[in-house]
């Protein structure tokens, strides 16, 4: 079979991610992928047997003087792939577009960029067809893809009449070590936040209104949503059972124990998927609510890994590798070791 | 002029805030201080000149071991005076009551009780005259406040169809070194919490729900609300005005550089009304938003002080010290410090 | 080939790492793991294919009712049983002592009992051969097996006058959520601190002195070691060189940007040995310095895992299944994963 | 009474304490402080009827649009005063230096600059005598100060043969929110760290090394201080007692309650000096140990205000104020409210 290839550009929390689901996938092809800087995440990108291209700023001889092998730089990568996951800090991939372009490979950017650096917004539950045949796909953030996820089981399900979220959310990824507030919390004063926008480039007839706070986390963000229905589920069990019979969604039952998202990084770790990933919606059962036509429930997205199922459907999109979403979907999650509805 | 003579049982985070307020009233008289074991705090009660007795489970001899003059059990301090403030531990309040009943004293709770310790819940902007001529009064808990201070402004101009809010909680007060989470956010998983309906204790006709989360900071909650009226204000300008037109509200502008519960802090250390103490809601004014007829806003509330200058009003209204809600507020204001609206 | 068979009491951070551990190594079988409560924990072991037992105040029943299968009572697990580890809160495996004696079976404890709850207290690297035919021994804490570590290499290969160190400790495991402070630094009043005592139950004649400071971090401890010797390595390559030259060792360059213990952790998630463990003394190469006859360097531990593979050699010493220390963890660490000096 | 004449160019967490200070001394006035942008303590400023100028890159035009009114640039400030402090961000001092010599001002600065920005670095217990008459000084940092206090007591009494200490600091001040680790410590990987250098710039002959890790806490700087006399106290009563002894250092005795940091602020909350400050050395009683020749003892240092009364003194000694150190200390701890040693 041929397989599509694909090129990383950054390697950081969201392009090691990336690398390590497309090496599991059947379809695609790792070629290699591109670091500004050596680091032990560089040493680890050859350990797994990952060719290693110099990117950005970056200096060959800067990873020569400390014995790392490189491939080349990363125009060199872009020569051989069909596609290339830009994974650079958030902006940089705007600026990256031209290399792209450049060499006539595909690109898949992330949310940090501006909904305008593609020619899609994408989310595989949301709007996988949207992504079809095209050449630049961006794929929404943590928490658009969170909300998008959530609100594609709503509103194909049932009417909603309108939807709130308050977003509080992790102040600096675990090894962002140069990150505040250490104790305090930060109100995002721009109401509404830009995260309703966001959802709003993949699903543009919901009513929805964000609005977010910043906590000193490291581990998740947490959604307190607020959802007003014209027609909704009848009780919190329907809905739940909605959420729990959809791929990429896990719901913990009260029994489990667990309290918040210290527990749920507790189970990923014990899970083992890798990096103590939990690439799911997380949900309490008890933490769902129905009375009348408003429900309301909680979520918490993990925003090192809740985008990287979401990266290789876009790529299977964009190359039509699959006849529809769900077969994407099953096929991704398979390769990465998430668990099918029961 | 004869004073209320005011006793305070408990010496904790609430009881020796409610002192020092009582002690700064024209119309008081601190009779003394009740504590259950000898610490800093204790030693601090008699620095500031208070007397002190001994309450609990605790031991004059303790006390004495260390060379803190006692004037006694809690049972001698109820004996010269007019009213209790109870500031026990939540729970234990209710254990009190009887001994309150004992003496023959009348009694303010807080608001770590359930609502059914006193004849009536109280909140000075709210229903500062529901608690005229009682002898058992109970302050609502800092949120709980806070929400009913913002709603009062806003049903007393506007009518609210609904008030949701997201209560992002704080974990600890900053002395608490036991309690957690060190990282990670806690969905407080019975919806709605119980704030709404305490808010209904003193404002039974809003249509409020209430969600939360606890986060790891000592400093602040912050609430997220979102206000759907009826007929409302026309702008956020209106709004702001509404609020900052109103004693125990301070509104940040944007100059101020106010980024979040940290700055507010130091603004409070700064501005030395005792302890770094913010006994007002707190708003900033590009954090406020109204769209048609619905209102979102941030506001913040200081957890170990936004209730103490309502303990004072709730001891007016009950012996009937001044002829209104707005007479008090401006009398207890004026003795601790709290400037009035402009 | 026979193998021990082992069994595991308390199914925690340890008693789970222990078990993962234990079903690595080719001459040792894991009979089952026994838990008090059913949680996420639990329904993992069984997803895991461990036979899951309930033990302490556990209740067959309340597995029985969230659909949890388990093969009995701890004491099942024991006939069937050479060896328990027993992973137990601090203090409990005291009290489970009996259960074993009863039941002829011996013992692993932890290092959060008292030194005289088993024969002999150990370290691989400190004191293998110690073990060797006994029926109980313990495996000694995470901070002193990091400082037992260390102590074995210098001690080895150089005379150390005094050795004293500094111990900046985690307040909690991640997903204890219910420990602090949130906010601030507390010192251990006692000094020492019991660390080098218990350093000495295994190396008892080296002169160490520990203090203790407790901080706000669920990730590793650090510790800040001051070495005086009588002859000692002549620079810091030399001690760089001889640590890193010992299995158990990782020693990062400073090219590899490791500022400190969450970059350590974040290392540890892209290696991938599982649960984001680091199951070595962490050392950076540029906070090594010999001035004369001292030393100081800091190293890092990892809590919740760096005792788990001295578990697995403590059982082989016990069983005499390997002619020596350096046998045993080379087929140790071979299991793991843990990459052996280069 | 002629006063010197005190200006104050920066106003954060050192300046604006610095001019609180400075207006309590009856031998000194405060003509005004600098501030480079309009902020909530640019009002706070005002409000406490200080003089307000404008510093650095500031515009003049931007207080005038809130409606700060300022009464000038610095230099105009400069023109009125005998003496200037300078509490700009770390090695801005430097920068400013010929601005004060333009202007013929004599002048303070603080402990983020290079000792040779002065002529002089100064601690009041240490060398007051050796900053008289001179036109520039340096008051050495938060760490060093609370380690050169400590050891100016042990030396003038006892023979030091060797200090060591670890710092353990707080990561950020309480209002800075951009600074991290939110998870995880950090240690300084220089080895000695800066600290004992800069210790002997005031008390050179004093053999110190120090070590130094970076935690996630805002509150205070704690120290573990391991000190090998020659000749040294008999036991850690006398040591307590010639600390107690001192001015500028607080011994919390066990029954207060103390467990860390968090409780000494909250006892400084307490007391009231302002802006919850706590400008001695802290110790525990029962964190004191002698064994032998070796003292160990942990002190917490309040980074944010343990150097303000030293920059009062060295003004003092600048211009002969007082007739020696402690007359000049007992001068400025009064002023300030700090108790005298009982």
């Amino acid at each position: 079979m041929t397989t599509v290839r694909v090129g990383v550009n950054g390697f950081g929390t969201i392009g090691k991610r990336v690398a390590a689901a497309i090496a599991k996938q059947p379809d695609m092809t790792l070629v290699g992928v591109a670091k500004t800087h050596p680091s032990f995440e560089a040493r680890e990108a050859l350990r797994s047997g990952y060719r290693l291209y110099v990117t950005g700023t970056g200096d060959l001889a800067a990873f020569d003087r400390v014995g790392l092998r490189t491939a080349g730089r990363v125009e060199e990568m872009l020569h051989d792939v069909d596609v290339v996951v830009d994974a650079a800090p958030d902006k940089v991939g705007q600026e990256n577009l031209h290399l792209y372009q450049e060499a006539g490979v595909r690109a898949v950017f992330q949310g940090g960029e501006k909904s305008d650096v593609a020619e899609v917004s994408f989310n595989a539950l949301a709007n996988y067809a949207a992504a079809k045949g095209h050449r630049t796909v961006r794929v929404v953030s943590c928490n658009t893809t969170g909300l998008a996820r959530a609100a594609s089981v709503l509103t194909t399900r049932w009417e909603v009449d309108h939807w709130e979220a308050t977003i509080v959310r992790r102040a600096a990824d675990p090894a962002e070590t140069k990150r505040g507030p250490l104790n305090g919390i930060i109100p995002t004063l721009q109401i509404p936040s830009h995260h309703g926008h966001d959802v709003n480039s993949i699903l543009p007839q919901l009513h929805i209104t964000t609005t977010a706070v910043v906590v000193p986390t490291t581990l998740m963000h947490v959604h307190v949503n607020n959802v007003r229905f014209r027609t909704g589920p009848k009780d919190a069990a329907e809905l739940v059972e909605a959420l729990r019979g959809t791929a990429r969604f896990h719901v913990f039952a009260r029994w489990e124990g667990i309290q918040g998202t210290p527990q749920v990084m507790e189970f990923a770790r014990d899970r083992g998927l890798g990096r103590s990933d939990m690439m799911e919606n997380v949900l309490w059962e008890e933490g769902v609510r129905v009375d009348g036509r408003t429900a309301t429930f909680f979520q918490a997205i993990h925003q090192e890994s809740v985008v990287i199922p979401e990266v290789v459907d876009a790529i299977r999109a964009m190359f039509d590798l699959a006849p529809d979403a769900a077969h994407s979907i099953a096929m991704t999650d398979r390769a990465l070791g998430i668990p099918p509805p029961p």
